[in-house]
């Protein structure tokens, strides 16, 4: 059955899903990174990486890690991305800019030929024309809210799962609007002390979710949460 | 050398050291047991089960798990108790009792032979006479704060581990004080919604700590933190 989900998710010891003070060179927040360590250690991440010109700033992350590790981690990370037939994505999590598009050059971070493969939805305040990129991902820019990209995300995933990816904050407004039915939540031992908190302030517990799978990773502990 | 430390100290995936509204017969508060069936599978429990009288309330706990397992939780467990040389506790953990001592009737939650084993210091604001208990533990009751509190039980330790047990108030104050050398916190695949933030407002990052060994057990993730 179609599900929309979390998945692959990095969250720290201390519950932040992204660093404080995002921007160009932490497009995951300041020491945002660390917590997806165990990601950018596996075979799958390697081969993202290999398959388009990626940001500097992700760049310069690949390259710090040796990276192309199989495992548990790498088992997880590959299954985030199977059976996804489109994705939703924040505005912040598509890139820096910020207020009305100043012109159409930002094209994303993820280079010529996005992870995605399939029809993106960016929610964003701010109209702008399709974005067809190379190997599949076309970005849609949606300005009517979550459950309008939602609905629109369901209707091309065409039975397969629509995967919320982020940021945080797009997280918190699906989790809020209670249209998310599982989480695939990665705990890395990283303390990021300031940044994004996931769960202030949201009973998850209250929300229905429970955990029903747990995974020890090298890097990370997996934990499946559904209602 | 003789450190300060936190040790096997149960965490839920949202930050809780405790669930909510914890009285006589929740004693780690509202669902915050679940927190610690890492701990209750243990052989490590079990033996401190068969040591003593425990209270109705943890003595229901055992009893709903099977237990006896061996593993690496139960090595986490087993270290936790390992060159200990005395513990701090705080009211809270001792017992339901507020304010004054009514009588002097409630002596723990433990039963006579408590598993400490060592002197224990219970941080209160109303005095007692010394506790002595079976198998060498005996309750002081420390009215004049944590950094007297701390320098007794260094004292009484001679060179072993100061061990601050709980729960989350205690550990939180130690913390704000810069007391604490080391953590060991268990994560646990548990969403607990409400309760006793264990790092909401304090930032540990800054505070210098970083973790250091990660160890993954059956039923959680064992991170070890230090300055």
């Amino acid at each position: 059955m179609s599900k929309v989900r979390v998945a692959a998710f990095s969250v720290s010891l201390d519950g932040f899903g992204a660093g404080a003070r995002q921007d160009l060179q932490n497009p995951l927040g300041v020491r945002g990174t660390e917590a997806h360590e165990w990601f950018f250690q596996t075979d799958v991440f390697k081969k993202i990486q290999g398959q388009s010109g990626i940001t500097d700033a992700i760049k310069q992350i690949a390259e710090s890690h040796g990276g192309g590790s199989r495992g548990v981690d790498s088992d997880m990370a590959a299954q985030s991305f199977e059976n996804v037939g489109a994705w939703i994505l924040g505005r912040n999590m598509f890139g820096p800019v910020r207020g009305s598009w100043q012109d159409e050059s930002w094209k994303g971070r993820w280079g010529t030929n996005p992870p995605f493969h399939t029809p993106c939805f960016v929610l964003t305040h701010f109209g702008r024309a399709p974005l067809v990129m190379e190997g599949g991902t076309t970005f849609y820019f949606v300005t009517d809210g979550v459950k309008p990209a939602l609905d629109k995300a369901k209707e091309v995933a065409r039975g397969q799962d629509v995967r919320i990816g982020g940021g945080v904050s797009t997280i918190r407004q699906y989790l809020g609007a209670g249209l998310i039915d599982e989480l695939h939540l990665a705990f890395a031992p990283v303390l990021l002390g300031e940044g994004e908190q996931l769960f202030s302030g949201m009973n998850l517990h209250s929300f229905g979710f429970a955990p029903f799978k747990t995974i020890m990773g090298e890097n990370a502990m997996h934990v499946f949460l559904r209602k």
